[in-house]
Order: C-alpha cells, then sequence, then structure tokens
C-alpha cells in the first residue's frame, strides 16, 4: 500500500526545482508544498525578480528551459535586444516571455498583495497543483562580502559570474521576516510524512530559508521525518558555486559537512552512490543513491528513493 | 539659396509622425523640434505607456513598424503569450521589443527623472537628431464621456476600439500643467523658421497640447508663421477616429472646420487636393497639395511644400 500524506520541501531553484518536479510527480496533486528561497530576489530596471520562485514555477508547470534548467523553452530575446538599443543594462537577462511574470508580480505587489498570494495567482494560473510557497512575505536579501566589499547577490551571481572568492554571506531583513503562515501550517500539518531538503546550496539557498525567526524550530518539532539530499556528488555540485563556496566560508566540499550544517534538524540523509564511502561517517541514519538528475526518470526515481526512506525512518521513530 | 533655421511641428502619433519625419529629412539634423501630445499616455501593469513619443521616437529612429505605424518593425509577442498563460490582461498588446522602452521610461520616471528628460535619452541613445519634447512633464490625460459614462482615453479608443459614440472629452490634469520650458523656448527661438501643426486628430491629438496653459499664448506669440496640414481628405481621416469625433461633438468632418478650431493661430493652412473646391471658403491663406503620405517621398515632398509655404508667408509678413 502507497503511504499517503502530505510533503514539505525546501528549495533554492534549479536543483531542488528538479526534485521538487520528481517529488510532485510521485505524489497525489496538491500533497506536495514546496517552501521557495526569496534571498536571491531582487529588483531590475524597477521589477520584482524572483529567480528561485520563478524556476520552480516553470519547472512544475512543465514550461522551463531543459538545457539551462531556469527559464522558459523557446524563449525570445527582443526586449534584450532593444533594451541595449536604448543603453539599457544587459547584465541580467530577461527573456521575452519570462518578462510578463516579473511584470504581472511587479504590478500585483505595488497594488499591495503579499508575494505569496500572487506566487498562488500564478500557480492557479498555470495550473500548478503544487503549493509554491515564499519562506516569508517578508524581503530577505542575500548579501555576499567579497574582497571587493558587500555585493547584492545577484550582482555578486550573474554581474561577477560568482567568480569573486565569498568571505561572509549575510541575508538582510531575515531577523524582521515572519514566516509564511502556510508554511509553519504546512509543517504542523498532522498528515505531514515527510520534509525533504532539496539539493540546493546550503549556503545561499537553503540557510536564507532556515534563517527566518521561527523556522528552524518549526522544523526541529516537525513530527515528520526531515530528509536532506547532499547537493554534492564527489565533492562537486552538479550545477553552480555550492563546492567553491563551502570551502571559501572554511568548510569542507563534501555530503559530511553539508550533512553537519543541518545536523539539528536531519532525521536521515541522502548522498550519492559515489560518496558511498562517507555512509559510515555520518551522524545521522544515511543511504546512498544516484542523486544526478538528468532524465525525468531520475527526478521520479530519486523522489521515491527518498519517500521510501522517509517511511522507513517514520515507521521505526 | 534654402532657408535656414528651426522649425516646430505639433504632433500625435502615426499621422503626425510622418509628416515629422518628411520635416525631419528636409532640414538640418538638429533644426526640427516636435512637441508631443502626452493626452495618450497611461498605466499598465505598472508600466507607463506613452504612445504619441513611442510613434514618434520609432519614426524618426526608422524602427517603426511600416505597415501598421505605430510599434516596432519585426516585432515578437511572446511576452503577451506569457502575458495570456498568467491571465493577464489582453487589450492592450505590447510587443516584446517595445516592452523595453516602457520598462525603461518607468524606471527612470521612478527615480525622479522627467519625462521628457528620459525621452531625451531615448532620443539620444537611438541617435535621433530631432528633439521630441513632450508639451509638459506634468500628467495631461484625455478622458471621453460616452454613453457608459467617462472612460479613460486608452480604454475608450483601444479597449471600446473607438467605437463608443463621444460626448465629451476632457484633459484631466491640464489645467494644472506646466509647458515644458524647452517648448516654450523652442517657440521663442530668433531663428524660428515656421511651426506645424501636423495632421494630427485635432481634438485627441493636437487639442491636449493647446490646452496646457501657457501653449496658445505661445504660439499666438510666435514670430515665425504657424501652418497646419488638415488631418482630412475628402472629409474621411487617413487611419483612426477623426471624422467621426468631429461630428460626435456636434461638428463637420471638414478641413474648414478644423482650420476653424485652430482659428486664432494659424497664419497659413494645407489641405489635400481633393479639398480644393474649400480653398475660397477659408479664412486663412491656404494651398492644395497631396497630403497622402504613403512612401517616404510622400513625407519629404509634402514637408518641402509646407516649408515652402511658411517661407512665402514668413516673406509677406
Amino acid at each position: 500500500m502507497a503511504a499517503t500524506g502530505t510533503v514539505v520541501a525546501l528549495s533554492g531553484g534549479i536543483g531542488g526545482a528538479k526534485l521538487a518536479l520528481g517529488l510532485a510527480r510521485r505524489l497525489a496533486p496538491g500533497a506536495l508544498a514546496v517552501v521557495a528561497n526569496v534571498g536571491d530576489d531582487f529588483s531590475h530596471l524597477g521589477l520584482h525578480v524572483s529567480p528561485d520562485i520563478d524556476t520552480l514555477v516553470y519547472t512544475l508547470a512543465g514550461l522551463a528551459d531543459p538545457q539551462q534548467g531556469w527559464g522558459r523553452a523557446g524563449e525570445t530575446w527582443s526586449f534584450m535586444s532593444a533594451l541595449a538599443e536604448l543603453g539599457g543594462p544587459s547584465w541580467f537577462r530577461l527573456g521575452d516571455g519570462d518578462l510578463a511574470m516579473h511584470v504581472m508580480r511587479t504590478h500585483r505587489l505595488a497594488q499591495g498583495v503579499p508575494l505569496s498570494q500572487v506566487t498562488a495567482e500564478v500557480c492557479a494560473s498555470l495550473r500548478i497543483a503544487t503549493r509554491i510557497l515564499p519562506v516569508t512575505d517578508d524581503p530577505v536579501r542575500t548579501r555576499v562580502r567579497t574582497d571587493q566589499g558587500w555585493l547584492d547577490f545577484q550582482d555578486w551571481f550573474v554581474g561577477h559570474r560568482a567568480a569573486l572568492t565569498v568571505r561572509e554571506l549575510a541575508f538582510a531583513g531575515a531577523a524582521e521576516a515572519t514566516p509564511l503562515p502556510a508554511v509553519l501550517a504546512a509543517l504542523a500539518a498532522p498528515d505531514l510524512r515527510a520534509v525533504v531538503i532539496c539539493p540546493s546550496n546550503p549556503l545561499i539557498s537553503i540557510e536564507p530559508i532556515l534563517v527566518v525567526p521561527g523556522m528552524r524550530a518549526a522544523l526541529a518539532a516537525c513530527k515528520a521525518p526531515v530528509i536532506a539530499v547532499s547537493p554534492l556528488i564527489g565533492g562537486r555540485a552538479v550545477k553552480g558555486p555550492t563546492a567553491a563556496m563551502l570551502t571559501d566560508l572554511g568548510g569542507a566540499a563534501t555530503a559530511a559537512a553539508v550533512a553537519e550544517r543541518y545536523r539539528d534538524l536531519l532525521d536521515g540523509y541522502v548522498i550519492d552512490e559515489a560518496d558511498r564511502a562517507a555512509l559510515d561517517a555520518l551522524h545521522v541514519p544515511a543511504i546512498a543513491t544516484r542523486t544526478l538528475m538528468i532524465t525525468l526518470a531520475d527526478r521520479e526515481r530519486l523522489a521515491a528513493d527518498v519517500l521510501a526512506f522517509a517511511d522507513r525512518l517514520g515507521a521505526s521513530a
């Protein structure tokens, strides 16, 4: 008999969205809620851009560009060409179709509608059954200290191509932020089956979720097993600056070091089969499986492995 | 010997922009200033759209769609498709490349930059030598009273396809508006050769320019000849609702009736050769020529005719 119940996933952008899609396809419609990082959000040309929410939306709606993992498939770029003619900034590329999201969101936010409701409206329009929940409706903004000083996240990540060594991270606004009530409700749901920390960057995708006051406590109090999936395979990230950031900030770029960051929260940990040797050294129940998600089948299989592991942990609790 | 000096044109969108382009090509670079109507401006999805300024910009930059006369040639429409998926409004169509203009303008206005400066920046980026001057940096908004009540101009014009009978027009904000100093300076320039009222809709393109306090006086005080070009040919407008509006508001859809509206301002009037029979009935010096502008050569020839007529009037003054 298949287990029932709801699942909460914590996710950043591309890698997290892949597993979120796998989970959504393994669960009943509406059984999954994804808590999204908003630390990457920023204002560009007056438009409110929420990169991680957008990647989750496009991925779960089946609209994502399959090659790059972000943005829309079949995108056109007339806006950027015309913007260049007008002398506008070219460092952050906004696709023509993608602009509809930013313009609509910015317009709704300006009308006083909170980000969570705007996101719910978008999900309803695109018939996404999964709930995508920004961790908070308050502004939390990741800032990066480099040898050139403090930079806004997108300035560091896109503007400088993540090439400047990270000396320190900060999450502006986090201390004053309130978790979205729907997030706390999802974590306290009586039918909660598992919480999955997706294979996202622990420092800049998951941490800005966890630093919102009350989030760590809500996860610690959660009765369902909390499982993280390592974003590293053999010490390397599939995509993005995770490995370099971990070492730049004085840690190790290993699956074990990531588990250590989540230590007080975890009931289980999933690492890649390439890291199987690390299993014994972990201080938490763990399994090794293939975590690289290339195909849709990869995503569904990893989701199934994670859910089965969670169910085993839940049954033995 | 060709006459020198500067020329000021008053213009709405499509028809006016055609003659403005003809004038620009007949004059030395920078000798033309176009005073643009801002009564059609509106906010759509939080974006500030200035339809007449945009049509002038695209026309003078050689970017305009040659078929429809507004918007950009070779435009793509991914934004509108994605907007429809998101449940956004479809009644006003924004092209992907055109969006760069609206996003940049909205962003600059939000930074406190006046519309005239934003427009000057756009012209500089697109290497438009002609100065495009909004008649005022203050908001003036054309409103249309119909049997369904008062409507914003674009709601009437685009939303209702100009199909509702016009009972009354109003120009919200006009009484409190101040003419752009550069407009008054252009009209008072010692080397001013002519003022040309373009063949734009007298009621909704030229009137919202004239109602800005001080504009009629500046035109009346202007030493150079003021010439209007009739927007009607045989009682019909080339494009748009001019003829129907004139009769809806109790006037006649004739070249003579348009001249009557400008009576206190005009030193000369240019009508189409099809209306030659009306020449004798006009109370102002007038010529008849071909005013239909299909080709670029048509625009240049009409511009040349208008300038030659102005020079004759100026010499005899």
